[in-house]
């Protein structure tokens, strides 16, 4: 079993596990970066481990397209490709098939479309897309699966469900073909759970998933636009539903907020472009609130983004400074923000790790409310 | 004397010594990586520390315009703001007025111009230049000039020439007021040599700097668009007369075989943007000459820029991979090959000074030549 639940928090769903991979173990619940196209934005490898980064992200979608098969094949894996030694989830790239391409047309087989970045032509299957997955040597892979959009009719996403299980049963099929005569899969597979807002729908999807059986369940279909309480009352549904011993992946979740209630609701992984993409427009994430260091206001604020964080931009530089790098349209500080707000996510969920264990995990998340009313 | 002459090399003028200035002694010859607004671009000072920089620099006429005097003085200079330890030699901006600055009218009294970047009027004289640069705090003073496009008449070059003189002059002056009362001043000051193509100019800037006084001598007006061989005949004609107890500074050059030359010509002091601007376009250098990782020859070439560099762009990362970075414009492409120029830039003016002190320059140089002639 490759999840080991360690600890589970008396007076919520909150619960501390490891999760056993080819690269190492990842202790949760876990904040992992996203590193899209084989980068994290702006981010070295070592910017990374000193953040504490146990496990980054890669998307099929994008490697698929860029750099492309045949160059990480020649490299040896993804992780070869971009020497990241400690485990990675690569995205199957049904969002991105559903959100960036173009012309996409969806059949039982597979999916049709046009890449948004050339416009060439590509057909995918669910075998292709684990047989490729399998090529970037994945720690953890992802099942192509239709990611509907918010809102959607329940009869659309009923047919919809009906494919994604569909391709959930082939993805694990292709997975044990592709490690025939081995030991067993060296790469985990997840299910994802669809089902929209519809709550029945959800509970469908979890016992068709976990009839197929998988290494560990994601709810997908979260963070496209729904309103805040649809996306919390999703959450905590269907992670009520999975089963206990396997790992619990919100997928694309999101702030700080929302992934500390989701870990009160059982959840045990997160990803989410914000800390990068939001750094580089210069916002900054501290326990006491948001900054944007853009603004005039921080223009001889000589403090740290956030007093006692430690890291790098935070022991060397001010927020005037950071402020004077984005007034002047300056790499650095994209770089310095983006920075700041990896090792802000990832330190916040590993603190809510640390909480759990030690059994205070509810007062951990009033104190983290409580200080996010106060002035930054 | 802040500058101390250590060893001359036998067949050539190259030359090493050692520059003292308020925040630590200069190895000469030195690669100074330019900070123009206050970042060497994408890197941070662990970069530039890693990179073994020693001193780095600044631009009077950007830090006026942004962050402005107000920050940097409430920020306590230049040093602190930015949270560099080490000498910081900032320029005038003489170059930047007259190549950025908009409707400029030079009188003797000093210079008017528009900024580049929002239209707002500046008067700026020699007295408030050296002034700012108190106010920043830079180790290494250089005064108001004009610097002479390439061609220019040898009339015009001489009525320049006046007023150039007469601000060096002013310049010092300054200085001198603003230091009165103090045990001499923590700020280094260097003449700009101009005079264009004209070496008779030349040679009469050289002596009137050098009855004004100073503590370094730059050779400005070059790397102005002028033919190369024009360049090394300046050059070589000018540090020749300038005196030898003096550090001697060529502005804004260059590629590695200029600076080299140069270094056999007895300069001591180079800086140039070519290592982070070229690097932000994809051209990394190296000891077999230059490459541009955008080409699609590197897509499947998993060697590091360079064997042997060790800098951590090299030390982690394939050529296939940054090419990757910049196919998919990813930012860290430009950080890594800024690093890796500003590493290999810093260490090939560290290894020629090496050879002057073993002294075998003229065997280092044609080494150099001979292996940029061999295939990268």
């Amino acid at each position: 079993m490759s999840f080991k639940l360690l600890h589970k928090d008396s007076t919520t769903r909150a619960r501390a596990g490891v999760l056993r991979t080819a690269h190492g173990e990842i202790q949760t619940p876990v904040f992992m970066p996203v590193g899209t196209q084989a980068t994290v934005k702006t981010l070295t490898n070592e910017d990374l481990l000193a953040a504490k980064a146990q496990v980054i992200l890669g998307n099929a979608y994008h490697l698929y397209l860029r750099p492309g098969a045949d160059i990480i094949k020649q490299a040896g894996g993804l992780h070869k490709f971009m020497s990241w030694e400690l485990p990675i989830l690569t995205d199957s790239g049904g969002f991105q098939i559903f959100s960036l391409a173009v012309l996409r047309k969806i059949t039982k087989e597979g999916v049709d479309f046009q890449s948004h970045i050339d416009g060439s032509r590509h057909f995918l299957t669910p075998e292709k897309v684990v047989e490729f997955q399998k090529l970037l040597g994945s720690d953890i892979i992802m099942p192509l699966d239709e990611c509907v959009k918010y809102p959607s009719s329940r009869d659309y996403i009923e047919q919809s469900l009906k494919i994604t299980h569909d391709w959930a049963s082939r993805s694990k099929t292709a997975l044990a073909a592709a490690c025939a005569g081995g030991e067993g899969s060296p790469n985990l597979m997840f299910g994802i759970v669809q089902g929209g807002s519809y709550l029945d729908l959800r509970k469908r999807s979890v016992e068709e998933l976990c009839g197929i059986g998988f290494d560990g369940f994601a709810i997908g279909g979260v963070a496209v636009g729904e309103p805040e309480e649809i996306l919390r009352e999703v959450t905590e549904y269907t992670a009520a539903l999975l089963p206990e011993n396997r790992a619990r992946y919100l997928m694309g979740v999101g702030m700080p907020l929302d992934m500390l209630k989701a870990i009160a609701a059982g959840v045990d992984m997160f990803d989410c472009v914000v800390p990068t993409r939001n750094g580089r427009n210069g916002q900054a994430f501290t326990l006491r609130g948001e900054l944007q260091l853009r603004n005039a206001s921080f223009k001889s604020d000589f403090r740290p983004i956030e007093e006692g964080c430690g890291c790098y931009a935070c022991r060397t530089y001010s927020r005037a400074y950071i402020r004077h790098l984005f007034n002047t349209d300056e790499i650095l500080g994209l770089r310095l923000v983006s920075l700041h707000n990896i090792v802000f996510y990832v330190k916040l969920i590993a603190s809510a790790r640390q909480a759990i264990v030690e059994g205070r995990y509810a007062a951990f998340l009033k104190d983290f409310m409580d200080k996010r009313e106060e002035k930054a």
